[in-house]
């Protein structure tokens, strides 16, 4: 997948796959055969269904799980908007690199393969209540690194972030796509205080009123980050491929929002991992439409709650191909 | 632990162990080190410290988890309460002993080790309606069983159940330990209609009527069955042990809560893994103040919310132990 203008991403929706009902149809069929009360697995029966109609077939697999974790530096840190200095986002790739942060605990736990790619932490973003965080061309190169790093072999993709300020920038590309006071986009992140989430407000507003009216993919570049570009660009290369993509927190949604705003069906191959304890978080799934899969107010991005969600869609499976049916095992149906 | 009679199972609260705040203060420490935001892992921290309490560690390991699933067949059935023929119970032990079974796959992809045992399937309970489901040494017999199948070399301890019925029993007994309507205790269990529910209700109320002002252990006697008594007997086994305990869903909690109405302390040491789409089960366990791990509308039983939950357990414990601390990683803190 190359990408050569952010117009022309919304008319990738015409040519991506799309569900297929015919392989969920067959996966209902053996959901009802399986030595349990129809239904009785709830969400998991939904997980499994949602699997098969991406993966086209009816007893879907994950033989292949991996995890992005991207991370970018940003501008906006200028405004003082966070209270870690810019530095650890560096220093938390070096800490991914290493083996020693949550996500590589919860990847190992729950079998996906990490792999964290840094975008040019040297060289920040511009400060968006200053000017646009990216030119296009910056933009379009940071979502094909996203794109070209997905491995197409694979069944599930997570994408997670890290990136100090991107709490911010997240709240400003949603409120960008979706409206609304931008005191309620804006939370705590990684544990600003009262000052702190001032200062978040105040640069948000400030961004969208220098960006006025801009829409679609031109939020990403106006208001986004590289992280946030190549989050975008994973999510267009996993459903080129047919695979289904896990979708982190606040900061990880926020960046496939702008998608959706472009065109909503561009997310129909991904599902939420969990909702972030981060306030907007709730907000932005109820305008996306989606349900997270897990909800424990975790708040660390990384990837780290839809790594844990891995856990849950392997469970799904594993009792969708591996339970015996009613005929197989003799046992009375109702 | 030895049984002798219901009567003393209260006394076992001033000799188990309990939680241990030392612990609890040590893991505290470490994880406010780790490289996240203080407390950014939200949930997966309080059940790390929840285990560091238990297990009496600082760094809490499972490196063995036991799962347990007691089946037991019911006299109540002959008051038409479930649209399940009776003799499922005992194809479910097959198909469970076969590896057929949703809670065969849960144990497989969340790494417990799966034990089924049945209790005298071909000698079901007497009707509640008509007299007590069992006499007190039928209860402490199961009760015995339970506890005595307890691995006390587990870290933990999965608990779940099967049998025709028993959603009627469980009804029963919620409602005989807190009172309020019978109606908000029964639900569609394995999927009753209308008709069906009705019957449930009329048997839970007849039950609760002949056996008016029973309390504490005896309702247990009253209106449970053999595999209520005998996850009572495991939960009792594994806080002599120092396990803790993952209950599933309304049936297996409503078996527990018998131990709540002797002693409130008596399940200081369970989670809950799952909180089911029984009706009840919320109401259950509001009524012991307790939260579920996950939410995911099943109703299956056998252990299986608590399985799946047994994941999470262990990505929480991934995380606390694993990650690097600050210091070790060499990142700046706020």
């Amino acid at each position: 997948m190359q990408f050569t203008s952010l117009n022309t991403i919304a008319d990738l929706v015409a040519v991506l796959p799309v569900f297929d009902e015919t392989s969920v149809a067959a996966a209902h069929v053996r959901q009802n055969s399986l030595t349990k009360p129809p239904g009785s697995l709830g969400r998991l029966e939904t997980l499994a269904a949602f699997m098969a109609g991406w993966r086209k077939t009816a007893r879907p697999e994950i033989n292949r799980a991996q995890a992005l974790v991207f991370a970018g530096n940003h501008g906006v840190c200028a405004q003082g908007v966070n209270p870690y200095p810019q530095e650890v986002t560096g220093q938390m790739v070096m800490n991914f690199q290493a083996g020693g942060a949550a996500i590589n605990q919860l990847c190992r736990a729950n079998g996906a393969d990490l792999q964290v790619i840094p975008l040019d932490l040297d060289r920040p973003t511009q400060d968006f209540t200053q000017e646009p965080a990216m030119s296009e061309a910056e933009t379009l190169a940071a979502m094909q690194t996203g794109a070209d790093a997905v491995d197409t072999q694979a069944d599930v993709l997570i994408l997670g972030e890290m990136g100090i300020g991107n709490s911010t920038v997240a709240a400003a590309m949603a409120a960008a796509v979706f409206g609304g006071e931008v005191a309620a986009w804006v939370g705590a992140g990684t544990g600003s205080d009262a000052a702190g989430i001032a200062r978040k407000i105040a640069a948000v507003k400030a961004g969208l009123a220098r960006h006025q009216g801009c829409a679609g993919m031109a939020v990403l570049a106006a208001l986004g980050g590289r992280e946030q570009a190549a989050i975008c660009g994973a999510v267009l290369a996993a459903r080129a491929a047919g695979i289904v993509v896990i979708l982190d927190g606040f900061i990880c949604t926020a960046a496939a929002a702008v998608l959706y705003g472009t065109d909503p069906r561009l997310l129909d191959h991904c599902l939420i991992g969990h909702q972030s304890a981060e306030p907007g978080h709730a907000k932005l799934l109820n305008a996306i439409n989606k349900d997270a899969i897990l909800k424990f107010d975790m708040r660390l991005g990384e990837g780290s709650g839809a790594a844990l969600a891995l856990g849950i869609l392997r469970g799904a499976l594993a009792c969708h191909n591996g339970m015996a049916t009613f005929g197989e095992a003799g046992v009375s149906e109702a």
